[in-house]
């Protein structure tokens, strides 16, 4: 009777991680349009329509694995569940202009704290003008499962891939690293400290900057504004969910290219130091490693490169190197260090 | 620090219902692009690219509320969870392509637990010609959530909205009712056999027809081709998913108009008939109420009823009406009774 007793060898899927499973799983599906452009294995899918392309990419977030509802509010969790879509339309170079959204939720949720819920999610469509035209609304057993697809468009020629690097161009990020990282562990402490000591209320005040680019990032609209402007293309491009050293790696593999980048370029908030140093961590780790600060991470070529330097919060951290250079880091001292790539640590 | 206890009111997520709740939650959302023709409201979201339109649906399936893998062999729910989303394309009257699948799962699934999964998922892709391009695999606290994104595409012409019913219009089924929901039956039936009995296998040997109807429906692809041979758009269209009574009600409150049914020509298979017997059950309310069929339910102007009449497996069951006259069966006798949509029971 028991359907799951019929499948004899047992693999753990922490074994596996993320990307092997992802490719494990849909390694035998075929291509059957060819108005499919691209599938799996970048930021958003492409389809190709006459000379423009929809872009597709979807995300699922889930209670207590991706967010603790003791210190995220619901209205923070919605912006930033419809931004982290967003973040992977722009980083194809796309426009996102529709969302569809289904939730899961449980009993304990009542109508009201779903009302701010979407409250966030309406704010993050107003800002963005993107439309919520659809999505299912479903009981779950226990928590909060949330499910975004974001749907945009980009003419052919303009689209981002992860695979178009080349050795010699020159590495951007659009913003500065780390603080989310770090607003999440100040969130954790002040969670710690009022689970011993109920009734004590945190002081995050002075800390709106890290806390604040935890709990409500923004997708980087500007960026690709200003490439549109410059008439210029990314030769590669990806968001910064998982990190710089994991997300470089993506392009790099993708690509079949090397990197270097250049530890004193890589840029970071006076907080972010501040903050590392208190928690007696390295900032650089923190900026290399700390993951959700959706920021763009992009490839040039050096002609387009002198354009991407003159534009707002681009900032030029390294170059392209050949696949035999590997992925590594020039730190201050000229010596180059290897960069690794975090684990999956979900499961 | 708890952002739940922000919210001061408390209204119970089973007092709305479903669709009360998704009009709560998204009534304040604006539409910002004159491209989005259609957004929440209908079995899939519509948006104008030229002629050519992208038709938009997605669907969350949650272990212990959707499916029990008790009974649900996890090819067969990977096979199902497809076809449930190309089913609200082809209720547009439109051409399904893609699908992006997310799947949240504890570690009490495996590696090859998910292959079998998935590989029901690449049987329809297959079978349906559409292409997997994306989606997200995620850890869960426990069970298995499954949400799928579809895409399609038809002229803005041929699509069939629920909003275009008109009296007089003609109303037709795709196929027999009711096996589904008598599968659903049966296989609960012998779950509690063997949760009684352990070790006893079930015979549902005799009973293949109903339990395959609900564990390996099939979206009606062809229905959408003889559509298009026959040169016939139909005023209105929905997919049979909460059952005829419901789902014609979704498409008289759409359209504004009232709807009769005539019993004896609503399709049942002989299995339908004879096992609601055996459960001491009106076949007819099976028929009627029992969900996951699968089949469209679509009407016709009177001029191109007589092309559908010619159609393979499309069924004459009633006739549109004026709103006043509401949605009302015709018995055997000739008397009218007037119809009931069923009530959400995941809350």
């Amino acid at each position: 009777m028991s359907a799951e007793q019929e499948i004899p060898k047992r693999t753990e899927i922490s074994e596996l991680g993320e990307f092997a499973l992802i490719d494990q799983l849909t390694k035998d599906f075929k291509i059957h349009h060819s108005s499919t452009l691209k599938g799996i294995g970048d930021d958003a899918a492409v389809i190709r329509q006459e000379d423009q392309c929809t872009l597709i990419t979807t995300d699922m977030m889930i209670e207590g694995i991706h967010f603790d509802l003791a210190y995220f509010p619901l209205k923070h969790l919605g912006y930033k569940s419809i931004i982290s879509n967003l973040s992977d339309i722009y980083a194809m170079n796309g426009i996102p202009e529709q969302v569809v959204v289904s939730i899961a939720v449980s009993n304990r949720f009542s109508v009201e704290a779903l009302d701010v819920l979407y409250e966030g999610m309406k704010l993050a469509c107003d800002e963005y003008k993107v439309d919520l035209v659809g999505g299912d609304t479903t009981a779950s057993l226990r928590g909060l499962v949330i499910s975004i697809t974001a749907i945009g468009k980009q003419q052919e020629q303009k689209i981002s891939y992860r695979s178009g690097a080349k050795p010699g161009d020159h590495i951007f990020v659009s913003g500065q690293l780390g603080a989310a990282y770090l607003g999440l562990q100040l969130l954790e402490r002040e969670k710690q400290v009022y689970l011993s000591t109920p009734g004590i209320q945190p002081n995050l005040e002075d800390q709106k900057y890290l806390v604040g680019k935890f709990l409500k990032p923004e997708a980087k609209k500007e960026t690709i504004y200003w490439f549109d402007k410059a008439g210029i293309v990314p030769t590669s491009m990806i968001d910064l969910s998982d990190g710089l050293s994991s997300d470089l790696m993506h392009i790099c593999k993708q690509s079949k290219v090397g990197a270097e980048l250049v530890e004193q370029l890589i840029p970071m908030h006076i907080d972010v130091k501040m903050m590392a140093l208190k928690f007696h961590m390295d900032p650089l780790t923190c900026a290399l490693n700390g993951g959700e600060d959706y920021e763009l991470l992009m490839t040039f070529s050096p002609h387009d490169s002198e354009k991407a330097r003159l534009l707002p919060e681009l900032y030029y951290i390294g170059e392209i190197k050949e696949a035999s250079f590997g992925v590594q880091l020039k730190g201050t001292s000229g010596k180059l260090h290897e960069l690794k790539a975090q684990g999956w640590k979900h499961f």
